[in-house]
């Protein structure tokens, strides 16, 4: 099949060489540099990507947070879209030419977990920090031109002009929608989103707080506006997060910092006992018992998206399960990516969300590691690189 | 109105002298005593107790094992059936002569929670150890013959041949069933049966574990069998429990001080990645960890019934729950006592749900202090007091 935009007819079944950002060691600068990319294998996709950016577990696994997670050359990127340039055997739903997301955390459609309607999980290819190489394999499809192998990340190594994942982790996606705004769904506004509509299950008229208003919180945000609920409270300890956050649907706002109450008694006055939703998206302990004491005794439901990196346990006690508040996790928003995300895409071309606001910064891909450091700085929602 | 058990039409208005088994410190023998029971205030009903049993909620009360609850002297019991002697003002739905059981956890019908469908908890009525009066006027209703108040427990009190409950801790049930197996409807049956189909609602052909097989970690039993549950694994270190396990659901056992592994791992082989639902009813956070890591990654469901009296916080880490798996808290089974219990005695009537099994023993209500040493050395499932 020939094609514009990948041409596969030229390059399906060989060896790419193309322009990477590699990181050789933790919190090194990225080099983009010359790479090799093998041909995709048995139930494996090669896309050309076309835009991708970053996000916190792009920052922590650059700065090598988790030294079990540690993997060095490495192309990092999990938040990207492009095209699909060839497909391997096996793989029928998807061609070259298809516009395409890739998703950290697959869909493989085989698995106990796959089958199950009450979980996104994947046993073939969910999302997995540890997991270097391909899994058909056991072999990385990226080298250096010297021939030394550069290992994946997270499904996806979307730093990359040229990548290689399993089809499990590929969303074909309306080749009509915007490619640009596409990249967003790859990970932080479907996690946010979806811990609004999937896992938390949103009510009209409700009330919801979020507290950390980054990309993922923002995108709660939007998720619980675009789902009716009444009043939307956005806990962040930046003030600046607050004025994007009223365009994205915060009704309130509330700035730790600036009170001398903890925030839940803030809340549940505010809320006549608290919220119905709360959803952390900071990754701090101390702030995930805000969240859960913010919500209303009886029903309220803790969401938590941030990811974290520390030792201590729950601070919870076993009791306070008792009163009828619950707590939950969310992964990608609970969406099973291959199932739903075409669909969650249609919504976002119909305006259902909004997703031109969390752009906020655009660069050529050899900017990576200016666009890292407005992340690390909190400049940046998303800082979309060019390819 | 005249009536022939409770004789309202000579004591209704009137203090009521009668026996009840009194504790007056920590861990002292009971008491049986003559108590002054004052006549039902503003929304309070008096009733007849005719038989009543003791759970580890009164063990603990009466063992002081929680310095903040202690209150003497005081009458304790919660679980017992009996008939309205006489009503206080503004009872509509209750009449002398009916046949009840009381609850711990009330129903007012009035409150936010009460108005809610995800909850059982109530505002003014729900399960409140720290309660000793009545709500109306800050009183109580029993005092000694010298006129010193005795305090209430649990809403109920039911260690007293009359005691005097708010009427959103009273439900009216079916005038032809059999009030000594309503009584474990009061609470342990309830608890069990109720976390089985309300909190958990186990599913046709679903995995089940059951950590601790007293009285309420069998009526889980009972519950998950009365579903369908297709298997129902017992966890005990006591294999005598396994006896009456067997005839009430269980179909498989794990006695933790007969493995090697940890019990969660035997479980999963056993059932092949983990159960879909398992029950914590022993109160000790390392069976938690177990009941919790027991279940199946994505949509296991733990559900907690047993009183935690620790000060540890829960075992589990933040990231545990991206695993998929859930743990909740569920109060006297998540079932909203005045609006459910009637049905849920019928289906007991119908022979849904097995009582039988339950009532190991019986004694007069003099012999309380046996009954109480009958529980303590785990000997019996639930001892009837006659009173
Ligand atoms: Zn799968
Ligand atoms: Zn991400
Ligand atoms: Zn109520
Ligand atoms: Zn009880």
């Amino acid at each position: 099949m020939e094609n514009g935009h990948g041409g596969s007819a030229k390059t399906a079944g060989k060896v790419i060489s193309c322009r990477a950002a590699v990181v050789h060691g933790p919190g090194e600068p990225f080099v983009v540099e010359d790479v090799r990319v093998d041909p995709p294998q048995n139930m494996e996709v090669r896309i050309k990507i076309l835009f991708t950016s970053i996000c916190h577990t792009d920052l922590s696994a650059w700065q090598g947070e988790n030294e079990a997670q540690r993997a060095y050359p490495r192309i990092l990127g999990h938040e990207a879209s492009g095209i699909v340039e060839s497909v391997g055997e096996g793989v029928t739903d998807m061609e070259a030419g298809d516009h395409v997301v890739p998703i950290f955390n697959g869909e493989c459609g085989d698995c106990v977990y796959c089958k199950c309607e009450k979980t996104n999980m994947c046993e073939r290819s969910g999302v997995n920090p540890f997991k270097t190489v391909m899994v058909s394999d056991g072999k990385s499809r990226f080298s250096s031109k010297e021939g030394k192998p550069i290992f994946h990340f997270l499904n996806t190594s979307t730093f990359s002009e040229y990548t290689v994942l399993e089809s499990a982790c590929v969303v074909k996606i309306d080749s009509q929608a915007s490619l640009k705004k596409m990249t967003l769904l790859s990970c932080g506004v479907s996690t946010g989103v979806g811990a609004a509509w999937n896992s938390a299950n949103v009510k009209a008229g409700s009330t919801v707080a979020i507290f950390g208003l980054g990309a993922v919180g923002l995108a709660v945000a939007e998720g619980a506006r675009a789902r009716g609920a009444s009043r939307i409270i956005g806990v962040d300890i930046n003030p600046n997060k607050f004025i994007k956050g009223r365009v994205m649907g915060i009704t309130d706002t509330v700035n730790p910092s600036e009170i001398k109450k903890p925030v839940n008694e803030i809340i549940r006055e505010m809320t006549g006992g608290g919220v119905d939703y709360s959803f952390e998206c900071a990754g701090n302990l101390d702030v995930l018992r805000e969240a859960f004491s913010s919500t209303h005794e009886g029903w309220g439901l803790c969401v938590i998206l941030g990811i974290h990196q520390t030792p201590r346990l729950l601070p919870l006690h076993p009791m306070e399960l008792f009163n009828g508040r619950m707590i939950i996790g969310s992964v990608f928003g609970g969406f099973k990516g291959k199932s739903q995300l075409p669909h969650f895409a249609k919504e976002c071309m119909n305006g259902v969300v909004n997703l031109d606001e969390f752009i906020t910064h655009e660069l050529p891909f050899e900017k990576i590691n200016e666009a890292f450091r407005l992340l690390v700085d909190g400049k940046s929602l998303r800082c979309l690189l060019h390819l």
